[in-house]
């Protein structure tokens, strides 16, 4: 009995959540700005962020692209059912797919939902009538975004604890 | 009669996505590396990237977190019935809030849908109690994520036209 | 006992449903045009509306107009769910808005279904905000169609009987 | 980059919305009667309804029929869901259908949706029971009208922008 | 045109709906008794029953049973959802069960709702499990009767107009 | 402990059975016929008859009524969702109306299920928008009857055991 | 007729409940403590007990075990829809799983649900995925636990009547 | 940063697993007989049952009732939706009833479900209709139990790992 259980999960302090929200704002900050607005020496962020990125908290470096720019104009949400075993495999397929922003399985009426993003109506009808002609996907519930409130970089809650 | 309407969207070329693509996976890569990698001349990349800047295409330049690095466990899909009158006033409020990270005004079932993530279940059983003690928030359903099969960065999709 | 109930409810012969198909092909064909059509005197297709008309069974003559021609891309239809003893006085409010097609008040989930159309998806958004401004509107379920199938002139079945 | 997309939607001025609402409750008023009704000279009204016909913007001269005056006293509002990869072909089936006056494909809980019109409730059960027969067919909600509250002409709203 | 449809639907007046009722509570009140009551002669109510016979209207001498002094205890309604091209097969299949009391063909979520009667829940138990095994029965719903508040006899409304 | 609980429920034998399966299919058949066609004495049949009465399992001589034949061509299964504290006195409010023919509150989706019969449609629309003047309705779901499958008397299942 | 039903349910009187409340408290409290607590003879409080063990009621002696101690902090709520015909297979299988601890057959929307406990998120995964891999599941909707409120023991109201 | 989260959760051996699997059968089962079934010392049982009762893993020692024996026929699956704000405070109220067995506050269309028992269907509709008095109830769902096809004693998973 009594083997105690161990997640490797690392808790930021302060400084790294700032740095973080920094960066996640303008990843191209400098090491120098970044000690000026903190506060503390270059050094140190030199080695937090080292830190951040060795242990894979920082994932990757990369951009925001403003869609309306490009003419994306529908986002839509969209509810898939279907057939129990293969629902993992349909997961594989649709997450290929440019258009899908975001994919989740989930526990609740659907099996699948999707955060999806097309210039048009016309091009979200194509996609969806291409989906179900899957044979395994039994049943689609699609909501058109009528407007995008929020939708933030990073994808994790960066808050002082 | 016979004015015709004019959009300013962008469409992009096949050079313009792969800069896109290449920065969305890695935003520090250098001209150098992306001149050598796409075969064009340095000075046409930095071209092309200024422009995608000053035109907003590229909104900023951000870093991907990972989640579970910081024991952000449980993704949670919650859809809010809002009373008619309130629904952009609860709109404003909860996007604040930095456990939700996607947030969207639907048209279906429920009127607004959020992705939001959560260290555990208790987190996100204060959350949900908390956002219920607003008057106008009718009804909320919540879809605990089983797995988060994709979160793409960025939020549009780049596909070679 | 035995009082028969009578219903003022006109039957349409073969010629009648012709001429009417015909019309609303093309109300403004002439006549001497039908006459040869039909194979009928003139005297007859002239006889025949003018019952029609007197009947009330034509209604009015009118037009078709092409929505896209006119920008107007987007069609939902929407169900209300409405506070009871307000139903009859929301759907007269309701039916005065001109980007409301065709308004049934229907027996089932919801009390009042509307097909409606707009520009773009940020006019029905306004137009939803506002009618859920309307404290007796209890819930609204907006389906934006993929595609219109068909919407045919006049608004009852023509077929020969 | 910097393609700007087109697309040729007609913008209506005031003349040409108060021509088409003339026309819309009245499409036998004459170019004479327009004249004198919008204070406009005639070649104009007739310069200005060439050019809609032209442009395609009116697409017929049609009438309007009374429905309950022939004896249409069930309208119908029916929701299909249909077999992903038989929708189309299902809708195709459908739109010939003469009781079928509006069809829609759409992106809620249901796939297709269609107003019909029959004379009476054994009418409406024959054509849902033959309609069932139809494979691809999954489920069908029939919710009757109790009231039509508003049917216009034309499908589009014709307001004074 | 102009021929005009007849249904022979009878309309009762104020003697036939008194009479009716008095023998929907009691159909072996006698002539004399009736007589008294309606204050009319005899002959006449004779004369008005053998009419409501000969029209059909009064269709059958029947008893009205106490469920509860039989142990019928469990009253359910279940929704029945089924292929398509099979329900009417159905309908004729369950009408034939005694514990089926009442059955109607309806246009809503289900296609079949039927309310029935058992002696206890391990009765309804095995008549669902019975139906299910049917393979076109796709799905139902049972709502047992926490209480019966009306079943009149009989099954038509009878008021004084 | 150990005091058991006793029911006062009748069984029917054969003979009882045989019996009130006659009489509902015509509850005026005499005793002698009753005698011939069970093959048992009319003492025995008289004495049995009576025993069902003075026990309350015939609780009253009744009649069939056929609604077609007085027009009433409409059957709605209508669904109540009533406020829980007013479930009862709507009830009570709600059977008095002589169009509720069967009246059940139930444990499902509604607190309150109703199988009506009216005319027409409007009749019913008349019904439903008063129902919906009751403050403490919360909301109703109207399943029109596409056909009337059955509608036994007695409301009983007679079944040889 | 008349042959009435009899059932073998015993009903306890306050000496029973209270020494079953106090045992399902605490079943390794002594004879003497009970005789001591209640103010009743030890003979008394073993002759009741070895009734309440010969009769059944106590169905065995068991434990209470913390599912929080050993790391089940995942309880889930999933609802079934089986085919009709392989239902009671289904139960028969999935009742055999140690993480389903209540298991129902029921009349609602869906046919089976069961209360299940899990360590972790990923570990109900599994679950699901596995058992959506029969091909008679039809549909399962998952509802986690933010909070158990209330598990008791034993199984059974115990309140003084 | 760095700091690493520490969870106080149990794992047991094999042998912790059998012991507590045993004593849930039956808790009454002596040192000597664990002690001879596991072919362990007693001396080892003693101190593992030890431990399992100090770290509070066994929480206390209870009893299985049976509650067909107790004339407890009615199981029903209630679902609560309740105003956000008055969640908690209803939870606390409804669990201090002790018709209900178990009680979750869960994620999905309803707030809260419980598994209640009752003495039959009039016990509990009395339940229902006084749970719906409470004014921030806004509405119940009731599933019956066809069958209890399991309850298991602890309510944990005891399986081999």
């Amino acid at each position: 009995m009594a083997k105690k259980e161990k997640n490797t999960i690392y808790q930021l302090d302060e400084i790294d959540l700032k740095i973080l929200t920094h960066l996640s704002n303008s990843s191209k900050t400098s090491l120098n700005q970044l000690s000026n607005i903190l506060g503390i020496p270059v050094s140190t962020v030199f080695a937090r962020i080292k830190k951040l990125e060795e242990k894979g908290i920082i994932d990757k470096y990369t951009l925001s692209v403003d869609p309306k720019k490009l003419g994306f104009n529908v986002t839509a949400i969209i509810n898939f059912s279907v057939e129990g075993s293969h629902i993992e495999e349909f997961e594989k397929q649709i997450s290929n797919h440019p258009n899908v922003l975001f994919l989740y399985d989930i526990t609740g009426d659907f099996d699948v939902i999707a955060v999806t993003r097309f210039r048009n109506i016309e091009e979200l009808d194509y996609f969806i009538k291409n989906v179900l002609k899957n044979p395994y996907v039994k049943r689609t519930i699609t909501n058109i975004a009528l407007r995008v409130v929020k939708e933030s970089y990073p994808h994790v809650p960066l808050l002082i604890e």
